[in-house]
């Protein structure tokens, strides 16, 4: 964690257009795929050790990352590969039934906006661009936006197949914008933050009390063009309030 | 099938923007997907006739198509949920992991580009801004595109989780053109014609020997902004080839 006096030299003034992550950034995700990952360890049960199954899936999951990308489908395509390969295909169809509908259900989930998250929009949506930069299946992130009646708040819904810099910069272009001018939030160290800065733009990043081993990152973050904060709200004593060109 | 002279009286003076179709418009696609429902319909051959496969398979896209949109991941999920209804349970986990291969295999197909296809987009790219307007998995689209070395020809690709006019209304917007100055190219009447036509663009089928049953209309189409041609080359004595403001 950074110090409070750190967090306040940031300058924000430049900024003309703010990225959003979505999932734990403006609604609750991972803790849905752990719920699913603590059902998926019981199917198992009879076969391997609950901690097995976890790393098991994840082996399975960074292995198929380059085929499938993020998201659901891939998430279940995972999770039955690994049913099929930890049980030496003894497991009954039952289970990967059981898996399939773990998996549906978690695309039916509603949508649980973390705190603040609308007011924070409000408050920003008159003076600046505001944008979502995510990752994840294309129709189910479109889906969530839906079910989540914040669609209004946005100017464009960037749904990117992988977060790297040169993601950012098509975007950041797209958007017609500088990177100096172009600020993202977002839960992720890795895929919010870092490629952001290396861009020459800005970074804040809001913890989320759970995340994703792929997304984890073994550094604290220094940076003058960076600042972690606690909630979603910490962010309006940041920026100015008044009108800017957007 | 239209007349050769109604063909000829499409007038696209107006078109600034050329969306092309990417799947069976550009490159090979169908065929792959029909292939792996062959082998599909092997793998169950102890279970159901070859034809009932085909049925059940395409009963379970139709129902998951809401949930899982389009693409190989949601077909790979279809398929492995197809054998566990049809052999009521009874087929060994074996044939689960070869639906997981065949759809792996899928979405590791080299590109196959159409007859045709760079001649018309390298004569089209000096006068006219190109896009790419597509449905599918995000991730797997890209990397179709990439390895077809296209990329060069496009102002900018469209990953679309459905091709409804309000879809194509967003890109029109988006591209900065109005409806009448657009043009779409594509193999689906339903996709990539009707809802074109809807908004006041124009639109070119190019039939491809096979098409997807989700994709059929049972209609012959007759309508002033429409043209049937038999080639991707046939649209070049369609067009202007002088400059106009893109």
């Amino acid at each position: 964690m950074m110090s409070d006096s750190i967090q306040q030299n940031i300058s924000l003034d430049h900024i003309r257009v703010i990225a959003f992550d979505a999932d734990d950034t403006l609604w609750v995700n991972e803790p849905y795929f752990l719920e699913v990952a603590k059902k998926f360890g019981d199917l198992l049960e009879d076969f391997i050790p609950r901690h097995n199954a976890s790393q098991e899936l994840y082996k399975t999951e960074m292995q198929n990352l380059p085929l499938y990308g993020y998201g659901v489908k891939g998430f279940m395509l995972c999770m039955i590969e690994t049913v099929i390969r930890v049980t030496s295909h003894a497991a009954s169809p039952q289970v990967i039934q059981k898996v399939i509908q773990y998996g549906q259900e978690l695309l039916n989930k509603p949508i649980d906006l973390l705190d603040g998250v609308e007011d924070v929009l409000t408050a920003l949506s008159d003076n600046y661009r505001l944008v979502i930069a995510t990752k994840g299946d294309l129709l189910d992130q479109e889906r969530k936006l839906e079910k989540s009646g914040l669609t209004k708040y946005f100017h464009h819904i960037e749904i990117m197949s992988e977060k790297q810099p040169k993601d950012y910069m098509k975007l950041i272009k797209h958007l017609d914008c500088q990177p100096d001018e172009f600020l993202m939030l977002g839960n992720s160290i890795k895929s919010d933050c870092l490629p952001v800065l290396e861009l020459g733009g800005h970074a804040v990043h809001i913890p989320y009390h759970t995340t994703w081993a792929h997304e984890k990152v073994d550094q604290s973050l220094v940076h003058p063009r960076f600042v972690q904060i606690k909630t979603i709200r910490d962010i309006l004593p940041l920026l100015k309030q008044e009108a800017v060109a957007k």
